[in-house]
This record gives C-alpha cells, structure tokens and sequence, in this order.
C-alpha cells in the first residue's frame, strides 16, 4: 500500500526502498541450532540466550554471529497534540533533553557507553533549533508533528520522508560496518501517537493500549485516553495502509525509527526496537514491509500497557523486563549487551568434540 | 547455631569470620534515591535498574556506585549421590568440564569476557586431579562428598572448611579491589543436593523443589524426588542449625559458594548468586549470617522449578529470567552486565539542574 499511482515522490522512493528487502535465510536455522547443540554445554540449557544467538546467526548467515560493532539511532521530535494536554511535561524539554543528550548527561549516553555502542543523534523534528548543539545530525522534516487530535499529524510525503532518514542513517551505519542497530527515542507526549498507532495497527481498545506515560495522574489518563479515541474516531485510519496510518496518528521520530528497522533489514543487519514507542514504531515497520520481521528483536518490555499488544501482534518476545518505561533506546543498549553475549557464547565456545567430552549415558 | 562448644577447629574459624559481617547501611536508602531521583529522567522511569543501582550504592556507601572490576568464583565439586543415578551425565564429566573451563571452551569463559569479569577456577572438591591443569586453584576439601542419600555428604568440619575456601577466595578479590563478586559452579550431579537443601531450608515438599537438572526424562526425575525425600527422611536437617543442614545435603562447591557470599559481604563487596545450586547456597550463607543478605543479588531465575522457591525465602527477586539452567556462573555474567549499566546510569547522568532541564508542569 506504498507507491500507489497518485503517491508523492517521497513515497514513491520508500515504496523502491522497502522492494528491496529480503526475508531472512530460515534455511539456516538447522545449522545454527546444530553448532549451539554441539557445544559444551546441556542442549538449550542456556534457553534465550541460544534463541537470541540463533536469531542473529540467521540474519548474519554465520555460526560465528558477532554484535559488534553496534550503534543506537536516537530520533527526536516534537508533537502538536502535546496542546491538548496529554503530558505534564512541557514542550521544551524535547530540546532540552536534546541538549543534555548532545552533552552526555542523558541515560542513554550512559547506557550506549556501557553496551560500546555509537549514539547517534537525529533531529527529525524537534519544534526548536538545534544546529548549535554538537554532534546532532540535522534531519528536520518539519518543526513537530500537526496535532492528531485535529488533523493529521503529518501529511503522507512527510510520513514517507521521516521513514526513509531513519532508513538512510541505518544503512549508513550498516555500510560503515555496524552489525547491530538500536532505535531510541526523544519527544515530550510521543506515548500518545504510539498509543493510537498501537490500536490502529492491533485494534486494541484505546483504553487498553493508552499508559501514563511519564506521570499522568487518573485525570490525565482518562482525558490521554479520550484524546487518543477522538483522534481514531476522526482518522478512521485504515490498517491495510500503514503509511496513510503513521501520517495520520504518529510522529516524525516514530516514523523515523520505522525507517531504522527496515533500513537495517535492507542491509541484513540486526534492529533492536526499545520500548513502547519503537513497538509502535516496530508495528508500522512490519506493515510497510512484513520481511523486516526476522531482522528484528524487541529489547524490552515496557511498563507502558501497550507494549505487551504490541509485541504480541508482532509476535516476538522482548529480551528483558525491568519494568523501564524511560525511552531514549535505554532498553535497546540493555538489550545489545545481552546479544553480545549470546554471540559470545555461540561464536567462542567449544563444541564437545573439540572439548574430549562425552555426552549423558544411555540408560 | 556455628561456633558452639563441641564445634571443631574450622567451625570456630568460621564462626568468628562470620561475626565480622556487618549489615549494609540501610540509612544510605534515602541519599541514594534522591539521587537517582534528581537525574534526568521521570522519577524512576528506568524501573528496576534503579532498584539494582540504589542497592549498589547502599552496599558501596556511595552516590556514584562502581561495578568494575568483577570476578566470578567458579567452584567445581563431585557428589557421592551420583552413584544412586540421579543425572544421565557420567562424574567423569566434571573433570572434563574443569578442562575446558582452565582451556577457556565453557560458556561461563565468554560470558565472564564479555562482561569483563575475572573467572577464578577452584578446586573444592573434583573426585579427580585436576592439578595438571593450568589456572585451577587448589582447595581441594575431599575428592567428591559422600552419598548423601546414606550418609552425612560432608562433616561439619568439611563443610566449615568448604565455607572458609570460598570466604577467603572472595576476601582475597576483594582486597584487590574487585567491587562485584559472583559464584558459579561446576558438578555432575549437584541439582540433587542443592534441591535438598532448599526443601531442608524453606520446608517446601522435594516434587516442588527437583527437576529435570540436564536432562532427566519422567523416570529420572521421580526417581531423582525419591532419592531426595529419602535423604532428608534419613538426616532429618535442622533449619536452626544450617551448618549441619550444608553437610548431611550439600555439596563442597555449594558450602563454598555461600562462603563466597560471605566473604564478599565481610568486606563490604556485592556478591551474585547464580542460578538453582547458588540459591540453594545463597540461602545457606543467609541462614549462617541474615546479614550478608542486603549484599545479595539473585542474577536470573533459573528454569528449575526449586529456584523461584528459593528466591522467595531469600525475599530478593532475580535480575533476569531468561530460561537458563546451565549454572557456571552464567546468569551471575550476565547480571554484572546489567549492574554496570545500573551504575553507569547513577553514576553518570547529569542532574535536572545540571542539565537546567524544568520538571513537569504542576496542574
């Protein structure tokens, strides 16, 4: 539902783009899991961790997967229906928070240095200037988002841009030799469109899907909720086209970290959605391009109630679950650091044959 | 109930290094919180890495908690009760295991790498030599505990001295400034004694705390339950007296593992536990000393079914579960990485007014 006759140019290009996606090679699963059941170890003892590493052999196409290097791509944007209240922080601590990332005071800094992991920093759509904080890749489509709750967030050419910078920086990095990609994000009020996005891509209810974000109180989550069913009510969006659907509801930075997962997934790279937003962001990706799915790997499960349908609809289970609801790619380094080892143990340990070990007796 | 008048040698050694764990400094608690509560993000957003953080720092007396360096103590011992055919896995493979760990093949070898944790190799208690094997340290008890299920496994002076082994070992790291300490283990056979100590322990019936260990069928595991219930008939362990509760069921690499937890706590160290068998020690060390507990961290909830049991007598909930049983350390590797990015995170966020970031607006 990408390309039609009338689109844009821009959609016409990500419709190119996404064309060029292969699904992953399944046929490698047997020798991945023949090479993990030959180690020294009881088989499938180290449970997820083998699931993981398996994962990674198979979109690598190597019994020897590796996790480095990796990078975290951090997308920024602002949202207009922030004007109905949905959050009680205010808009300027998008750019706030834009400038403390820049600066390396932000969780993610800490946690990207932890996982040795590059950060890189996109603003896509921050509603202030950002040229004269270091280090941030100027990648505006527009000053934030048009508020959902009125109009749609962005019109289809924008939606189509935001997707293919997230797309063109990961292939980027990918190039450049990074072998997993982390999505991360900043936007004061973005669990609003990733919440409507979550139920027009799933058909949750509102209420089901709709969290308190960073600290909504009982009022706030029941008017966050009515602001989420209005905006579904007005947009009528239609599932069965996912653009139409992320330029009606989401944001540039949810469009954007889309654009990651199936920029990676075009070069045969690993993507690690973070929380609730990249699951919104995970859901568009795999409607533009269902191929995308086997590249992909849910970090964390997200305090935020909506994760849970999200990664259900995707079908795929989440790494880790420390009850995180902060965003920014936190859960994503946390995750890449569970992924490095998971190919620490496939790519460096002995088989028992190398080892001169037996197996159990036959009784 | 250690240190009484008729204990021997090792028991009053033990019993007076025990006496020398203090309690963490709970009224640390607030100081920690208000700091992890002034960084930039919504007020504990980031779930239980705060949680993980603020115990780091509790137990380091500091707002800016270290992870680096780790060690894991990985403890290798054979058990007289494999005679009764409670594994499919010959005792042979042991020794074989301790090979390839000193050859660096096992998974423990590049979980510890990866997570940039020393890996100390001891011989507690290998039912073969292991000294020609380079980089296993000899502190052998016995070669291998008795049969369990017709005897005391160790006496209370073996199991005194198996405790000294580990407290040492961990002291000896922490006075050259290791900050975390995890255990593992290695040893056919030993989910039967570490299941029988968490029975003895927690009271829990023998079918609720034995499982599959690597690999037995139906058959097995009911024969498995059998020999666990007839051993704890036959001893009749006294939860009051847990040194000799560790002797007539434990295993050497198990009471070594406690003292490992001991050691650490003695000289201020967060110690990790493991999976199954390090909780069944865990929950020795908590029992020979309730205060080394605030420096405990359960790494990962095991796939045995005794290993959720014990967690809730400890009162501590594991960082991970990710369906892991292989033991060696693997889970406590993993969970050192999560602490380091816990501490990264306290210790190297900037603060709302260093970054000049406003809070939420008040309604």
């Amino acid at each position: 539902m990408v390309g039609h006759a009338a689109a844009g140019p821009r959609e016409r290009e990500l419709a190119s783009a996404l064309g060029a996606i292969d699904a992953v090679a399944a046929g490698f699963e047997e020798r991945a899991w023949a090479r993990l059941d030959a180690l020294t170890k009881p088989p499938r003892s180290l449970g997820r961790l083998e699931q993981i590493a398996a994962r990674i052999a198979i979109v690598q196409r190597s019994e020897r997967p590796v996790a480095a290097p990796s990078a975290i791509v951090l997308l920024a944007g602002d949202h207009g229906v922030v004007a109905q209240g949905v959050t009680p922080w205010p808009q300027e601590v998008t750019y706030q928070m834009v400038a403390n990332l820049a600066g390396g005071g932000a969780a993610i800094n800490q946690l990207a240095a932890h996982a040795g992991s590059r950060l890189v920093l996109v603003d896509i759509g921050v509603a202030a200037d950002t040229t004269a904080l270091g280090g941030v890749v100027q990648e505006k489509v527009r000053p934030g988002t048009r508020d959902l709750s009125v109009e749609p967030a962005m019109t289809r050419e924008e939606a189509a841009a935001a997707v293919l910078v997230g797309f063109t920086q990961a292939r980027a990095l990918a190039e450049g030799g990074v072998r997993i990609i982390g999505t991360g994000e900043m936007g004061i009020g973005n669990t609003t469109p990733a919440s409507a996005l979550v139920a027009a891509f799933t058909g949750a209810a509102p209420s089901a899907v709709t969290g308190r974000g960073t600290g909504l109180d009982d009022g706030g989550l029941r008017h966050k909720t009515e602001v989420i069913a209005g905006a579904l009510a007005l947009h009528e969006p239609d599932a069965q086209d996912p653009l139409g659907t992320l330029a009606a509801l989401g944001g540039l930075e949810i469009a954007g970290m889309a654009g990651v997962l199936l920029g990676a997934a075009s070069t045969g790279v690993c993507c690690v959605a973070d929380g609730f937003i990249s699951g919104a962001a995970a859901l568009a990706a795999v409607r533009l391009c269902p191929a995308c799915s086997g590249y992909l790997f849910p970090s964390h499960l997200s305090a935020e109630p909506g994760h849970r349908i999200a990664c259900e609809a995707l079908g795929l289970e989440p790494v880790l679950d420390l009850d995180m609801r902060l965003g920014e790619g936190t859960g994503a380094a946390l995750a890449i650091g569970i992924m490095g080892a998971a190919c620490a143990v496939m790519s460096g340990m002995a088989t028992f044959a190398e080892a001169g070990i037996g197996g159990p007796e036959t009784p």
